[in-house]
């Protein structure tokens, strides 16, 4: 037994906590397991759980707890002096999640977690007390799953200026715009039959709304520009009101439809947002389909990088969660956001409508003459230059007075599209609300 | 002046001195100005260059090196004591630049290079010597450029047991081959554009033979399996024998053909194999075009996981170069297999022939009756099953008394393979040699 030795030799084992067993902590403790002569290797000393906390003891996590002390109440477990590091895999960005991590910090103890919500949300205070303290917080698991990401923008581009940092940050959604595009069904038929694999949630708003993947991107951006960022401040839409016929004629126009988290540093400032975008077909990005995430970041010297793997699930994420403590067993540990944390105030994204960028703009209209002349006088009178449109032929025996109508400008600026589409939207010949969607290009 | 202040302060300058002054040397430089402020946060205390090595001292290199002290012996900017650091960037596995990192791990002194002939070949010996005199040695930059290939390996899927690595590992091959596909030009043609664009070098041997990519490769799968592997047990192919026809059929049988290094560890060893390869035109690294490179990993846990950007040039590479400086002085750094160097011997990786495989054959046969079944007789004697064949339809007023045949297998063993294609070769309806490429459709 070894488990009493003290911590402070680098050979002793480095024992854990674990908080949360639920899929992704059952996972983390059969990694450890399947892989642990491998793991003490490159950690140079064992890693050990010794204590757990869940509230279901009964419930069969297809892992061996014996032998292992279990919390009820998870706080609980930060105490105990056969923990030396805490891994919170509860989740959620208040409550008990946070109670342990803030805990855990305060009593010096390093803290590796997945909880994107979390660090999206009190990422600047946890940075502080993990400062104070001298207590590491790692979060590779919160990004992107099994991808690296944080190490590839943190140290991997830690001495290059990065111009932007982003991605496709949420599977769910991207599964849900791929099978639309793949099989031509709507949102609501495709959400359902995800609902149904388990590839959303019962309540899938944090996903299909946007929020999973400003979370994520708030960590990054935060990573990427060397101080915490402000996550309210960043701009956030979801994929609901994306038609399959949105996909259609995105395929038509030569590109696909992703849920883009992207963050860029200018000489104006931040730029944040989470919005739906057409990006070129034959661009990387585009290729990144299903389940999958893909990281994209930009340095002034190293150019363009893009990583792509599973963003989710039990193996990939405890991959990460287990690679941050073979890091802390190396005593290999950052601040926060890569420098020491001070008492800057997190960065705002400036709003979105003080940004320029090119739009798809889908209409349902009315069919006869004289709309498409109404609809391009408002652009036109907006300062909106056209680069194309598209018209639905409809079917011969369509009886529906209304035909969609697609619109592609040139780089415009986002205020004067804004202001289009509310002139256009209260026109008596549009019906439904416009779907404007940005076209990312690189 | 703070140059000669004891080093053993964490917040003293890293004395840095650069040996090599070509594009990377001058650009390291460059990035170490550029970023001077960025850097010093990021590493936490500065990053000062305080001698170089070249060999011409009036060249204009772009960069201001006044005040740094010159050695036109490299090795003697090994023994500057104001010399924390050794980079070395005059390449090549033997000479000077092998004589500076030696030199530099017997002083104690870290030592971060992109030399990745130098670590494929003597790698073993370095990595000893590294860890008996506790002297990093940091290799981001020799595999793939400005891509964090080598950390995401060793320390972002250091958890995860890994069951391949590999990828597009040369850039000059993957713009030759693209360039090919795009215009349909030989290979000679192409080349020599991009000889003249700067692509390729005068002497292009190392890159287009495949012998570049089999360093990188080398490199990888010591990284992803924890141990050296013989370089010269990696199996290696280039790309002069792939004619514009065999991208032409590549793309009619949905294709794209690469140059991929890819190893392999399976239950009867090591697979590890430079080689021209058909990829599946949807699979991610089909999409990988022109000078970038791409790294693909597959973890039992993490599963697939591929990231891309730029292979080459003085921004990148030095990016990754300044990476492990910042390493360094964070005090981060990791023993060159990722696990304490032992006297095991390199790994050996399989002989080819050991292995399985689909393949493409492309053949110039004569173009009469009963050449296929001659050709089709061989492969089924060999124990080659056919999944299908294209034929060339020669044009109407084509004199050519040969025409291409193309024959795709099923997975077969590739001795069998072999055999087959030597007997075909010997036939007298055949001529020129013929093309085999591995199919990787993973």
């Amino acid at each position: 037994m070894t488990s009493s030795s003290s911590t402070s030799s680098h050979t002793a084992p480095l024992r854990l906590g674990i908080a949360g067993l639920g899929t992704v902590g059952a996972g983390v403790i059969r990694l450890l397991n399947t892989n642990a002569d491998l793991v003490t290797a490159r950690a140079g000393r064992p890693l050990h759980v010794t204590a757990v906390s869940a509230r279901d003891r009964t419930r069969d996590r297809g892992v061996d707890l014996s032998g292992l002390r279990w919390y009820e109440n998870a706080p609980d477990l930060v105490a105990d002096p056969d923990v030396d590091v805490v891994v919170e895999l509860i989740g959620g960005s208040e409550g008990t999640a946070r109670a342990v991590v803030e805990a855990a910090l305060a009593a010096g103890k390093p803290v590796v977690t997945a909880n994107k919500a979390l660090l999206a949300i009190h990422g600047p205070a946890l940075a502080r007390l993990s400062a104070e303290k001298s207590a590491p917080l790692l979060f590779e698991a919160a990004v992107a799953g099994g991808i690296p990401a944080i190490k590839m923008v943190r140290e991997g581009l830690a001495a290059d200026r990065l111009l932007r940092i982003g991605g496709i940050l949420n599977g769910t959604c991207n599964y849900i715009l791929t099978v639309m595009r793949e099989t031509g069904k709507d949102f609501g038929t495709v959400l359902a039959d995800a609902q149904q694999l388990g590839y959303a949630e019962a309540d899938p708003s944090t996903d299909i709304d946007g929020l999973d993947a400003a979370h994520k991107l708030t960590i990054l951006a935060g990573l990427a520009f060397g101080r915490p960022v402000a996550f309210n401040s960043v701009h956030v839409e979801g994929i609901r009101r994306i038609g399959a016929l949105d996909l259609s004629f995105a395929r038509t126009l030569g590109y696909r439809i992703k849920l883009l988290g992207m963050a860029r540093m200018g000489e104006t400032g931040l730029e944040a947002r989470v919005t739906p975008c057409l990006v070129p077909e034959n661009a990387p990005i585009a290729q990144v389909d299903g389940v999958f995430n893909a990281v994209v970041a930009e340095g002034a010297f190293a150019g363009r990088l893009m990583i792509e793997g599973r963003g989710a699930g039990a193996g990939p994420t405890a991959s990460a969660v287990a690679a941050d403590l073979i890091d802390i067993a190396r005593g290999h540990t950052i601040p926060v956001w890569g420098v020491q944390a001070t008492d800057t105030p997190p960065l705002q994204a400036n709003p979105v409508s003080a940004g320029t960028g090119a739009f798809y703009l889908r209409l349902l209209v009315e069919d006869r003459p004289g709309v498409i002349a109404d609809i391009t006088a408002v652009l036109r009178d907006c300062g909106v230059s056209l680069r194309s449109m598209l018209q639905h032929t409809p079917e011969q025996n369509d009886a529906d007075p209304y035909v969609p109508l697609v619109l592609v400008t040139h780089q415009t600026s986002e205020a004067a599209m804004q202001d289009a589409v509310t002139r256009i939207d209260g026109l008596d010949v549009v019906t439904d609300t416009p779907v404007m969607i940005r076209i990312e290009t690189d």
